[in-house]
């Protein structure tokens, strides 16, 4: 039995408190799992060849003499031999708006809205294993400036509040499809998570004239939950995590929102991911995981600082998590960070 | 792909927000799931026989001539032969304080706090299997007043803010044990979820002079999101479910928490229990669900009216509602509440 208290803690911005349990992760189940996470012998509608099985890409990198070419499929017709190419999702949580459609918001107990958006699924290599823990450097500068392209297209849009990019890795982490893709959700309102990290920040920003983030960053740099870094990235696992061996990756320049980005930081964040995501599948074993960045693209330009969230799935969240809002973690930041730390530097050397 | 939009709703209270994606269901994955869950050969801890494989009981039930007699173990004695019994989790979330343990909180990015509290396990039954679902409604009863017995106990710490009653039915809802039993643990702060509900029902009662849940149930029993009632209680699908086949249990009467019950009032709920997740097993196969009571025990009493939430575990929560705190549901709250009212009047009519 646990000698030494568990610690609660909150999160550095959000009201978001979790328990650092170390000794629960000892506990005894009677349940004897088997997974089989096995790829089904079937047609993969990410595949080149397979183009037809989507709707019109959006967005095609193609190869051209020396660069890339970019363009979009029109109906009937599909690109082939392309980089990376984004489609709209077939089963699409959110859809654009169609003429004399009703958008507006119904208040009182039930208050309701369109869900008007975009739903899009961003192969990110021909490749159907090219996942970014394993993934070329040179493929990954591809996938952000991919990023790039439909995060600018989609938030220029009237009735988009919030771009929201993420990634979804393995059957218990959500993942249909097993070809490596990214998916970006545009919708018409800002995500609560959101809106409390950018009310937090601003009234920081009120009080101290400054960034919290850019503060978070140089106390975790030299904490021991530091992870890696590089000329223009920091890597650490939160203070409050929420998932054992969850790291955020934040630029060290002060901006909003992944469109702030330059070239040389596009590719420090490819080499970023690669070494991050690289370590965490070779530190226990390709483990499923989320992911999820947190940008601001118009307006909180001083105060808010951009930045991707890294959750491994190891642990469920049950009844008390899914019914109150508080967290159990059993593997603390301090812990993670230390193997995190050592995987990532084994990585580092391989690419 | 979708012809109707899709619908994005507000929940009554929480500034949480769910799309109802019901297009998606029908997506196909390439993933093979098998996942075996059946119980290991070896020693249950919460057996009858093994009473010293966990820590001394704080609370049994014993079977007396026509009643039930109360005690607790003394250390290095078990009691035999009990109905129901509550035991310190043996790797507990929270612990009680001890003398001279640092209890503050400190402030700024670094917020911490001892996780001082309890965490227990309540056997619901010497029966491996005796779930809700299948449970007689005698046994209910017992296992729901020694819930009230708990609270009272835990509610009455001076350290205690909350005391959270939970289950976790099966490995993919995060139950580690497989024997019948729900877990309790009590908190030195009050949850997030807990702390927005207290928030906009009290908001409510100051403008309307009346209960915010009453009013909901009072429009939810007529809409196409009810499902059953008896006497004391009601049962629907909530507004903006954020689980498929989510649905809640309020009693008519208005109170704050369980402790407020009448022993009419308990016997109701045992049937009412057992008939709502006897019908969710026979509709969806003995799903894999958590439930948490949502109540307040002390203040409030006026504006907060104590619930019970049951969330299936039939999707997993992605990149999106990780990173967001938006939520896509792909079954609607009318169609789960058509499914599971036919399901319950079936129930009802075995017990």
């Amino acid at each position: 039995m646990s000698t030494v208290a568990n610690e609660l803690r909150k999160d550095y911005l959000l009201d978001r408190w979790v328990v650092i349990a170390t000794q629960r992760k000892k506990r005894p189940t009677d349940f004897k799992q088997r997974l089989e996470e096995k790829r089904q012998a079937g047609v993969c509608a990410l595949e080149p060849g397979n183009e037809h099985m989507t709707p019109p890409a959006v967005l095609v990198y193609l190869p051209t003499n020396g660069g890339i070419r970019k363009d979009r499929d029109l109906n009937g017709f599909r690109h082939k031999n392309w980089i990376v190419r984004c489609v709209p999702n077939l089963y699409p949580a959110f859809t654009p708006p169609k003429e004399g459609e009703w958008l507006g918001l119904e208040s009182g107990l039930f208050t309701r809205a369109s869900a008007t958006g975009h739903h899009e699924v961003l192969i990110e290599s021909p490749k159907h294993h090219e996942h970014p823990s394993v993934a070329k450097v040179s493929q990954l500068i591809h996938v952000i400036n991919a990023y790039l392209d439909r995060i600018q297209e989609l938030s220029s849009k009237p009735y988009v509040k919030y771009v929201s990019v993420f990634r979804n890795h393995g059957l218990e982490a959500g993942a249909s499809l097993s070809h490596a893709h990214t998916q970006l959700i545009a919708t018409p309102i800002m995500p609560k998570i959101m809106e409390e990290e950018l009310k937090a920040s601003k009234e920081f920003y009120n009080k101290n004239y400054g960034c919290t983030f850019c503060e978070i960053i140089e106390q975790e740099e030299q904490s021991p939950r530091s992870i890696w870094k590089n000329k223009h990235f920091v890597v650490f696992a939160p203070w409050a995590s929420v998932h054992p061996f969850e790291f955020w990756v934040f630029p060290k320049r002060h901006q909003c929102c992944l469109l702030d980005l330059s070239r040389s930081e596009v590719e420090a964040l490819a080499k970023t991911m690669r070494v991050c995501l690289g370590g965490l599948r070779t530190l226990l074993g390709d483990p499923p995981y989320n992911f999820g960045f947190h940008q601001i693209t118009c307006g909180a330009r001083d105060y808010y600082h951009w930045h991707l969230e890294v959750y491994p799935r190891l642990t469920i969240w049950a009844g008390f998590e899914k019914s109150t809002g508080m967290f159990i973690n059993v593997v603390s930041p301090e812990d993670a960070a230390k193997h995190l730390r050592e995987a990532m530097l084994e990585e580092e050397k391989k690419i």
